[in-house]
């Protein structure tokens, strides 16, 4: 095996963390010697050792070894110390990473303190697909705002419902399973209050792969102020954040007054005020038209089914007047597709 | 090797002759003794030699050897007499069929030949990937219509065009090339009125890729009677069939005439009558949404830019109405799909 092969060992590894790590970065660790892996560990959840520290600890004798990990190695106090510096009491060789910690508390100081130490120290290997495990807590760290996923279900033509609001059931049954593994993933879900009249839904976790220490949140956009107080996501007992026009008549959820139609700029600093590093939009079709309108979102998942309903009035991925000319229209990057159940789950990103 | 890898190699020389076959089907035959191929041929152009003479013919001595071809081969007169004939005379021990050949004048009949005369005959190998292969054929001749492949080229939402009408170019250079090797394989490329009139188009065949003796034919829907005489499709020298209901009003092209809108079947019963096997149905939306709600379609391609344009009144795949419920609407079965430049190319068959 060589550097790159136990880089992706690494990434595998930190993959483990994808549901309990939020808000930290999902890392793996791996610790070879001789061409032989003699120690491996990840971050399992937040408030628990790194990575490396677990890649440590489960090794006889670090010494001379190379310790791969995603993720540059802290360099500041955490629960258990900083990393860089157990490394190098470690008697660790060489170190190789794949990309250096976005924190700011971090920002190369980690590997800087490995280097002062003697510790021969390659970055890069595997680089993109290491920004792209973290996508959420690179975003996050870098931007102060929530990473926002896009989420639709929709036919070929690109509706959401037809023309009499029927939505249930565009996609199969695969698809939805797909859709609330995702739930499992975002510290929030975000939705409009047109959803929450017509489906009074319940936007819970129902696989139990989460088991972080993030709340989990419902977000709630109600500028009109009709969002019916007794709706199940504002009663239920689960966290919910209501932005509303209409504070006076709720009291059970966390409210934030606004002011008829919400700025989602301002709502995405809200959230991420209230420590939510991530939100899945799960619409509907005015809020993904505004998130898409403003640019406001990182990554889009659609899930589109075999199925033609047309209907000029029927709710789309992007409702109102339209673009006149193709170079004014919303252009961005497929970046996969997949066969989920009988449907295609295309994942997109800005460009 | 295997029987399925001997299939496999048949298939791969049948595809040969995509773009030159029409109206027969695309035959690939390989000849083995011992496990080595001895010889190989396949069906280049119609009016040739099929495949398993070609590869007979080049063949030293086929005693006792075993073929292998895609499609039965056929027990009636053509020009180089039956195949099922030749491959008895030169003393064949083995033939392995992926499928019959579903002609009438054929349909078991080599088959039952073959086996009378001593042979050994296995079939149904690789019978599926046959029978995609020759999707146009299998239809024509079973159904005695053409084949219909309905191609859009679209938003992520849907859309053919802006609200401005505006559609070039919706899909990147790289779709637009494959859009454009369809043409050369599909014996007739049918447009609405419409088009013609917004676009002009020529909708010729430009990559010289097709070498059939299949004359090749654009065909326009002329319900309301306002093609104008000097539209390039009718007066370029190259072969145009139009449907019309005012047929006084044109001389050069073949011209069949219809009272107001068309009707698609008669419309195709008619394009088989004059020897067209395959439509490649280029639209506008109107001529699309036809074909969709009659279920009137064999095969449909999508190339979807990754790109959102909105707009109620943009013209969709399906234009008018839309269903209410999701029930009525037209579902069908996405079959694959590839990335074609930015674009992804989807390919659908119905239920």
């Amino acid at each position: 095996m060589n550097d790159e092969e136990f880089m992706r060992r690494a990434l595998f590894l930190a993959e483990r963390g994808r549901y309990s790590v939020s808000p930290n970065p999902m890392v793996g660790a791996v610790i070879v010697r001789d061409g032989n892996v003699i120690s491996e560990g990840f971050h399992a959840r937040a408030g628990e050792p790194h990575a490396e520290i677990v890649a440590l600890r489960e090794c006889d004798d670090p010494r001379g070894a190379t310790l791969y990990t995603n993720l540059e190695p802290c360099s500041h106090q955490g629960r258990t110390g900083p990393c860089a510096e157990a490394i190098i009491r470690a008697g660790i060789a060489r170190v190789v990473v794949a990309m250096t910690d976005p924190n700011e508390l971090v920002d190369g100081r980690g590997i800087a303190m490995l280097r002062a130490a003697g510790i021969e120290v390659t970055t890069g290997m595997l680089e993109a697909d290491a920004r792209r495990l973290n996508e959420k807590f690179v975003w996050s760290v870098t931007q102060q705002l929530p990473f926002v996923l896009l989420k639709a279900g929709m036919t070929l033509d690109g509706k959401l419902a037809t023309v009499a609001r029927e939505s249930q059931w565009i996609t199969s049954e695969d698809a939805r399973q797909k859709s609330l593994a995702l739930r499992e993933e975002f510290d929030a879900i975000l939705v409009g209050s047109g959803t929450v009249k017509a489906d009074n839904p319940r936007l819970t976790r129902r696989l139990g792969l989460a088991s972080g220490i993030t709340p989990w949140t419902r977000v709630v956009l109600d500028g009109n102020g009709d969002v019916p107080p007794h709706a199940q996501l504002l009663t239920d007992g689960g966290r919910t954040i209501l932005f509303t026009s209409n504070a006076a008549q709720h009291t059970g959820a966390e409210i934030v007054p606004i002011q008829g139609r919400a700025d989602l700029v301002y709502v995405l600093r809200e959230l991420h005020t209230r420590g939510i590093r991530s939100v899945l939009v799960e619409g509907g079709s005015l809020l993904h038209t505004e998130f898409i309108r403003g640019g406001l979102w990182q990554k889009m998942i659609a899930f589109v089914a075999p199925l033609i309903v047309g209907g000029a009035e029927a709710p789309a991925i992007l409702q109102g007047e339209g673009v006149s000319r193709l170079t004014e229209g919303y252009r961005f990057r497929f970046d996969r597709v997949e066969f989920v159940g009988n449907d295609l789950m295309i994942t997109a990103y800005p460009n």
